[in-house]
């Protein structure tokens, strides 16, 4: 008999959010000679292990230079426990500025443990009763309904449709879940080239999704790991939080694509005051960084001088560090979508034509289920991301996403061959 | 007019366990020239940066040589995304055997951001529905107290008594929460030198435990980040998970005061299985890491390169790589326990001698709380930790903690000097 049963734990460890990811690395595991479309990992061949050094050192250079530290300061910065909220804030703030125009009071940013600890605490916060619950525009992204399974936050999908979001039926989502007791907290919006969907918001939606915010009372969570990755000739739109004027936009940011997934660096925004009952007022990011003393006690801070040392040797602008990963991206984007083109010309496949970013969406006429993906490994070779995965719900779904984030071109044009061949024996 | 109220977040944040560790930090920031009998972090001045140059070259060695990786695999697993439940679990399924003589399956062993994460995984876990608790050795690291929070868990005091836990008490804790209706999930406990009590369980308590951890059909939570450290001349007693026949301890490892703080590395070893519904069987390493995937994706690739180096430069044993600083410990106990000895012969207060660790509880025969430590860090220049932190009701406590980790002898007597200052002028 077994120690444990896992109908004793945890309502999430059941749940598909958590079992996603996992179904998805198994597969990705169980055929490691298949071709990837489906790894959402960044470009990696850049990657050199002398830069670790480097970025250590140019940290501690700033340290004692810039912040006047002396020698047992930078040791102790480095290697003992430290500031909860991080210690590279400002150059956090430095890099906002240069890549994104956005300004904010260093005090607001809490470093974290990647994006995911931001959503976490952010999620973690604001659900303080049962009838509180998240807005998620759909499809989503899988680690923020994760997330929201370990708080006990239900998630009410917003329909994406064709514009990155459909704020109409954001109002009546907000309004049906208030007629039902219920008390949303915010929307999570990806607006620049979404993960799974590929969608960006204009200009336009961006100022009517801040002015509903406000109208309707609801917070926006910002997430945004791919805006630095435009398309070959697209223009970057300012991000929410470049444009909100009333605090309603809590951003969360990751270095993982635009420095390193494995230092696990990312953070959140969070300039929202708070009142206490004693009439004190502070920053959200200070109630987050009470959670947070709980959950990490702090970024590991070697991890955040690797970071912090990318950033210094940059001018804080992560731009100008991945422009070699930029013009790769754009180049894999086309070449994906002009290869969904040639191989397909007749219309019975439709796929999305993204104007940055990773992912490419293909909608077929059949069903898109977890067994066709194995098949798709087993017998084509080629691996993708059945959409099903970021949808809450049980409807079939009719699409996959592709990836153009950690392939060569050569590797695209054989993985779309063996797509093809794939969609071609099932239509 | 705030932003936010935080009556409207969860209510962890009003919630004294997530003050306590703010409250501290922020009199220690306000008074940096006391000299700190409070900070329970490491002996920091044998810290090198170039150290961590070696760490990381180590680890990119073994990688190479010991698992045969190419320069391509190498730069992978310390840049990229990782395997949840972490690369350097191998190592320390090597690192428990030398130094605690624990065999574990390294599949069962989940490498987290810090122990504060892994307490927080299990917590997460184990607490299914309302009427689950936890039980803890009162007085109780705010650590776990603060993980509890966060996951909505009830934290059960049990009486820690002399021997560092009260095993009548802890059955008639047990038997009251059933009476009422509670799920006792598990029960918390440091048995080396613990935080912030200093006691240790004889090896007779350690054998009672489990056996009644069979008996009443408990988990139990050992964490031990201390066990490296006796007094001068104590012999080091098998851990409880070194007793464990019966897969009822889940053990919580650090490294923050055997390697160092700034990694944020710590592990899980959970090897309990779990049956799932469809008649399969896992382990809780991997509910574990399901639950990981959401929070923090994985730990740092570099900072457990960090933490994997130095144990592969010191054949995974961190009782020899901590020589130096086992000797500093065992000898600033001495000096405070010889301290409080020399300065207060007459009986007045009283202090526990403890057998290892970085701990000294002083009793003293008038209430000690914040305003006192606030008094004493102004007008003494000596801080301390009130213990009534370490408490979950409200009764007064008539006692405070010093730590002897992170302080010089000189420092430790001057130190001394001033508490008993502080103290004579309360008697």
């Amino acid at each position: 008999m077994a120690d444990l049963n896992v109908a004793d734990l945890h309502g999430s460890l059941t749940d598909r959010a958590l079992n996603s990811m996992n179904f998805l690395n198994e597969v990705a595991n169980h055929y490691p000679d298949a071709i990837s479309l489906a790894a959402g990992r960044p470009y990696e061949e850049f990657y050199a292990l002398e830069d670790l050094h480097g970025y250590l050192d140019t940290f501690g250079q700033y340290l004692r230079e810039e912040l006047g530290y002396d020698e047992a300061g930078v040791r102790r910065t480095i290697f003992q426990y430290g500031r909860t909220k991080g210690i590279i804030h400002p150059l956090i703030a430095r890099n906002l500025v240069a890549d994104e125009g956005i300004t904010v009071d260093p005090d607001a940013v809490v470093v974290t443990v990647g994006c995911q600890e931001a959503m976490v605490l952010v999620l973690r916060a604001l659900r303080a009763a049962p009838a509180d619950v998240l807005l998620a525009v759909s499809p989503a992204y899988v680690g923020i309904t994760g997330a929201a399974r370990l708080v006990d936050l239900p998630v009410l999908p917003v329909a994406g449709g064709n514009g990155g979001v459909d704020l109409d039926d954001l109002v009546a989502v907000v309004k049906r879940a208030r007629a039902e007791g219920l008390r949303p907290r915010a929307c999570y919006v990806m607006p620049d080239f979404a993960n799974p969907s590929g969608l960006s918001l204009d200009l336009e939606t961006r100022q009517r999704l801040l002015a509903l915010a406000a109208s309707e009372d609801l917070l926006l969570l910002e997430d945004n790991p791919y805006g630095l990755f435009p398309a070959a000739g697209v223009e970057r739109l300012p991000t929410l939080k470049a444009l909100d004027t009333e605090r309603r936009v809590i951003y969360l940011g990751s270095f993982a694509k635009t420095a390193l997934p494995g230092a696990r660096v990312g953070y959140v925004v969070a300039d929202q005051t708070v009142a206490s009952p004693d009439g004190s007022e502070g920053l959200l990011a200070d109630e987050l960084s009470k959670i947070k003393s709980m959950l990490t006690v702090n970024t590991s801070a070697v991890a955040q001088a690797i970071i912090g040392g990318k950033l210094l040797q940059n001018d804080c602008s992560l731009v100008a560090a991945s422009t070699r990963e930029r013009k790769i991206y754009a180049e894999n984007l086309q070449a994906i979508t002009d290869g969904l083109a040639a191989r397909f010309p007749a219309g019975e496949v439709s796929w999305t034509v993204p104007s940055g970013g990773f992912f490419v969406v293909v909608t077929v006429p059949f069903l898109v289920d977890d067994a066709l993906l194995e098949k798709s490994a087993h017998e084509y070779g080629v691996l993708w991301t059945p959409m099903h995965h970021f949808y809450d719900g049980d409807a079939p779904i009719h699409a996959l996403r592709l990836s153009c984030s950690s392939v060569t071109p050569a590797q695209i044009e054989v993985g779309l061959d063996r797509l093809a061949a794939l969609i071609k024996d099932h239509l």
